[in-house]
């Protein structure tokens, strides 16, 4: 019954607004939907007179929250690099499993070689696998095409998701990803010649909510981000940046510059960058499966982000190389466990704080005028979304709709 | 048809033997099952004339593997500790855990106070996760009743799992887990009065089929677990033991002197030890969960392990504390992520090496005479299982029967 008016009752709601309770936890709340919109959402004894003809749903004192967001992946891609992970386990160097093909640029290869409906089967069997974690959201960035037409594609394929699945999905046109074979060191001129003319014909084609850059040694300068980001202001699209994930570039300070709506992965983040973040409003997406996968020591700067107030968002970077992770839920324990993250903090990371990383005002919290976007679980606590490791409470997923 | 005579065909089969391909593996494979059991495996075009006319099924290309074994679980248990993980994510010290009633002590109040139907209910949604995996077969331990009445309880539970699922459980009593707040400071008191007494009972009503301890200053001695496995040995149950996972007490020596079939965690195992594990064939279960919950920083010594061919099995360690990981896929990933175990040597960790750790013969290969106890993949390659971080690839799980 998709747009009757509905009463969720007997429930514990973790709103994730700042209403100074731990979490914005309401015990024995109750939440009104109707129009696939949260009408109200409060203490179960406040429920305004207008609210109480509306149809009961006792949830048995299971635990709301927003639906989760996952506000950075790449979940559209053609092949695997299993292989590749099996030859470096077996002592191959980097240089070896480059020489075997392996890398970013075997995911470009089995990308551009995959149709549209490959590329859209395959990412639908990761898409479902987080629908089934309570996602709600996601984000999807091309960037292994690196020629006009994948790149396209790539994007074409994010939008049927959204067609496919009750799920709402944010494009990242990510040209700037990495520099392809045929351009090998010109990375200027593959700016020019591809990157640009791209972005101009997947916008003009509907495709781009947002535009992203790998800004790192072995991806672009700041100079050639910069110049993409230009044209995306131009466009009048926001931005966001993958910065000092290896490196510090000052990738941060660039994305500030351009109002960026989030810097991603930021373990060698200084406290200039965070300092610059906080002054645009820039949300910090941290991605622990991408430090797990590559075992990387030195984790992002949460005490200075703290500090400056800067959101944390956090999300998987599913994707084949650096991170293969397919679950939101396992990002928020790696978040606490490997950057002590609090479970609040985790939580926040992927509802509140991921809307804010996707330019969104009308999810990630309970609060009257919100998308009927919610997660409903089989947990007492909101602590325990993050203190399990591989296990998934999910009892129900509403998507804009009642139950 | 659980007893119909099936050939399993166009399938790719890791059999897990010793066949001398890497897994075992097998291309176009043919596997016929017969009266619950695996009546031959091979090439498909080797296939003997007597099996032809069983019932064909075509698995597309499919993976098979063993059904995958979790050789070291505490699943049967009361409570969560999400609250106290909170708590130190927020600053609390260990002491202020303590004081506040965390760490072990509480859940052993947990599972006390829990009747023997909450402790079905909430140990068979762990399970279930498992076997939405392809466990097929899953050991269970005591250890946190600390008293007749909850030791003899939880393995109940565990006897009673079996009889609800599609699934073998092997129980391991392991009264010497930890010595009660009852006993605070009389651990050999409570060895006398309470531990070898439970298992005389458990054994009488026919609960165990293996003894288990925890050896390490913080629970019990050399000494203690001696006396526990001497009961063990007389009453002609096979020992396994917690040993050497914070400090080097001798505890994998001491297991191998008992003909163990395993030691456990592991990180501070020395040289001698793993001489001592070869000697005895006692198997090397690694567990990745705990060292990752615990930020272990010292690894279990592998590359000692694979220089004395002692055989390495992997599992969850689930349990509320140290280990709340329900995923044997994770379990695989972080094998080979955090300990540099080959994809190859993770799937054998939770297939043939953990059916010795179980000490069971006729699980955890594909190979004529074995249970038809088979995990069916959409995968290409064995390697994709351990690759991925946080994602199901389950097509099908046959336990003891046809499809
Ligand atoms: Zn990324
Ligand atoms: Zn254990």
């Amino acid at each position: 019954m998709a747009n009757s008016d509905q009463l969720l009752c007997d429930l514990r709601a973790a709103t994730l607004t700042g209403s100074g309770t731990p979490y914005g936890l309401i015990d024995d709340a109750a939440i009104a939907l109707s129009q696939r919109r949260i009408a109200w959402v409060g203490r179960r004894d406040d429920l305004p007179d207008a609210f109480r003809r509306f149809e009961p749903l006792s949830l048995r004192g299971r635990l709301v929250t927003p639906g989760l967001i996952d506000c950075h992946t790449h979940a559209v891609h053609g092949g695997n690099r299993a292989a590749e992970f099996e030859m470096r386990l077996n002592g191959a160097s980097y240089e070896e499993v480059a020489r075997a093909g392996g890398g970013i640029v075997s995911t470009v290869a089995a990308t551009r070689a995959a149709s549209e409906d490959a590329l859209l089967q395959t990412a639908l069997r990761r898409v479902d696998a987080l629908i089934a974690e309570g996602v709600t959201t996601i984000e999807i960035k091309s960037g292994y095409g690196l020629d006009m037409d994948t790149e396209l594609r790539m994007l074409r394929v994010a939008r049927a998701i959204a067609a496919q699945r009750p799920i709402r999905v944010r494009t990242s046109f990510l040209g700037a990803h990495a520099t392809p074979p045929e351009y090998a060191g010109r990375g200027d001129a593959y700016i020019d010649d591809i990157c640009i003319p791209a972005l101009r014909a997947a916008h003009a084609e509907g495709l781009v909510d947002a535009v992203d850059g790998f800004c790192e040694g072995i991806a672009f300068s700041p100079d050639q981000i910069a110049r993409v980001f230009v044209v995306a202001r131009a466009l009048d699209l926001p931005v966001k940046l993958h910065a000092e994930q290896l490196s510090n570039l000052g990738g941060a300070k660039l994305a500030a510059r351009h109002g960026a709506l989030s810097a991603d992965h930021l373990e060698y983040l200084d406290e200039d960058g965070v300092r610059a973040m906080a002054g645009s409003g820039t949300v910090a997406v941290i991605l622990p499966g991408a430090f797990y996968t590559l075992r990387e020591t030195q984790a992002p700067p949460i005490a200075a982000l703290r500090r400056h107030r800067v959101p944390i968002a956090l999300a998987t970077d599913l994707n084949p190389g650096s991170s293969p992770m397919n679950s939101l839920l396992l990002a928020m324990n790696m978040g606490c466990t490997l950057f002590r993250l609090t479970p609040e903090e985790a939580l926040r990371g992927v509802t509140a704080h991921a809307a804010r990383a996707l330019g969104l005002a009308d999810a990630g919290t309970l609060a009257a005028g919100q998308r009927a976007d919610l997660a409903i679980w089989d947990v007492e606590h909101p602590a325990e979304l993050s203190y399990r490791i591989g296990f998934n409470p999910l009892h129900d997923r509403l998507f804009g709709e009642s139950p």
